[in-house]
Formats: structure tokens, sequence, C-alpha cells
């Protein structure tokens, strides 16, 4: 299964980008998470600029294409999304691969309910499948933890795989829920 | 009384862009509406680029400090504010002028509600002061109304001019709230 990873803060320093580097490392056998390099490139949303799709945009859609599912990691700037990862979905927005994508909604920071919950709305307003047993909440944020000591702590360890079996296991099901050509061979 | 309109649409045929326009057209004495052309420039937020801030962010700033009140009008994508809008405020908190500024949110698609109440809690949390006489709803989304249209249909003129005029009574009234140095003179 491949995880296409989505980090909505461009800091260095990004608990979220931590998270999900740690993510990419521990994943279990059968199960690659890839960091998305793609959202700090992409131009701001415009849909003027859709017949000549820009390379970054290109490159991230063929990214999601890819991607059995995708993994979201962003934090709360000023109670909202950050502008990064909501114009990130702003140029997948209608993206026929994005559509029924199954995709866990991981939040570094639970005492922030805002930008979780918009996030969300708009994951469903565009179709994504949430899978609800791999959204958690991992209270890194102020934490001071270092993304070495993410590896290295059990109940953070514990948190991701099985976080990551979880998705494994909704892209599975949604497998099998899929229509398969022909409907009906009669 | 100089007011800053930010457009969350980086679409020519914007209709927020176009009653923004409208806006700065049918403005009243003594008010005048500058559209910003700085958010299709600003880079995707980033705090690592502070130190040295970037051109387009240092301009966007320089307008809000200039500006007795902002007036935003903003699209929802997806059932959320529009990334370019969001982006915009990422850059702006913590800017102390923006702090106490009295602002206009103008929804130009009454239907939707979660862009409007997303964006109202992220100025509010960034101490914004949202003068509520001046934020209206404009039906304006599928009306099929041209910009032209707009300023001849009365009903939008005088929406419009009403809205300028309680931004104006606004920026007064906060005036007359500031404390003045010295606060005791003895």
């Amino acid at each position: 299964m491949r995880v296409l990873a989505l980090c909505g803060s461009l800091r260095a320093a990004s608990i979220n980008a931590a998270l999900l580097r740690t993510a990419a490392r521990l994943a279990p056998d059968g199960v690659q998470v890839c960091l998305s390099t793609s959202l700090g490139t992409l131009p701001l949303f415009n849909p003027d600029l859709e017949p000549q799709l820009p390379p970054a945009v290109a490159q991230l859609r063929s990214e999601v294409a890819a991607a059995d599912a995708l993994l979201i990691a962003s934090p709360e700037y000023a109670h909202g999304v950050s502008g990064t990862i909501k114009n990130t979905l702003d140029w997948l927005v209608s993206f026929e691969p994005f559509v029924h994508k199954p995709m866990a909604v991981w939040n570094a920071s639970p005492r922030a309910h805002h930008a979780d919950d918009a996030l969300r709305e708009t994951l469903k307003t565009m179709s994504a499948v949430i899978v609800e047993p791999a959204s958690i909440s991992i209270p890194l944020l102020g934490s001071h933890i270092t993304e070495a000591g993410m590896a290295e702590a059990p109940a953070v360890v514990q948190a991701i795989r099985d976080a990551l079996m979880a998705l494994h296991d909704g892209v599975g099901q949604q497998a099998q829920q899929q229509p398969r050509f022909p409907l009906d061979a009669g």
C-alpha cells in the first residue's frame, strides 16, 4: 500500500512534518509512506490556470493518483486550517482520483479542534473517505518531544503503527466494496 | 477613510473581485476603497521566511498598516475558506497593525456559510474588530449579474453604500474608544 503524506506546515521544524517522517520510518511491512514535497511549490489556486496546469499541480495530482491512501497532518493557525493545506485541497477539488480516496487525518494538537473540524468538513465535501480508526490525535504539540524521541516513545510508535494498519485495513475494505466491471456478466 | 479590500479569489471573473471593484467605484465621499494586488503574489506561509520578509509580504503588511479598515470578500471552496485568503491571514497573524483593525466581511453567496463562519472565527482569533452592520450578504453568486450590472442595480448599490457608511461609522466609533496618551494628564 502506497500512502502519500501531506503536511500542512512548511516550517522546517514542523511537528507535523516530524510526525509524518516518523510514520514513514515506522511503517509496517506492506505499507510505504512517502511525504509529498509538492505542497510548498504549488501556486495559489486559480482556476484560470487549469487549462495549462502548473508543473507543481500536475506533480501533486500525479502523486495523489498513484497513492492508495492519503495521510494528512496539518497545524491549526488562528483557529483555522493552514492556508497551505487548504490551497493544496483547492487544487484537488473535482480531481477524479481524489474522490473516494481513503485517508487518515492526524491531529498533533488535540486541544485545537477548529482546524481539524474544518479540514474534515472539506475532505467530506470533496468525497474523500476518512478512515476513522486511522485518524488519531497525538498530543505532541508543546510536549517538546524531538523527532528522534518520537520513534523511541512506545506510545507514539504504537499509535502510528496501529493507525497505519487501520488505514491499510480501510483501503482493503474499500477495495472489496468497489463495483467490479462488468457489473453483470449476463 | 482608507479601506483596503482583500479578495479571496484569484480568478479573473471572480464575483467577489467584481463586487469589491464595484465598491471602489461607488464609495461615498470620504471613503476610498483600494483593492490589494498582493494576495496572489504572496508565497505560501512559512514562519522560517519571516527573518527576511518576502517583498510581497512586506507589501501586504504595509498596505494593512496604512488602511483604516479592511473589507474582505472571499469565496467558499469545498465548504471551506479559500487557501488564498487563509494564506493571506496566516501572514498577518500577530502583525500588530492588524490587531483591533475594523473590518467588514462580505459574503456574495449567502447560501454558503462554512467559509464565512470559519473566516469570522479566524478574524476574531486574530483580534480583528468585525463591524457587523458593515458585514453584509449579497446574493450575487448564481445571479448571472455582470460587474456593470451591479453598479446599476439599486439594491446592490444601496447595500454597498450602506455597508461602507457603516464601516466608516465603525472606524469613527473605534477611534473614540482608543485610549489616548497620556492616559492621565495628572
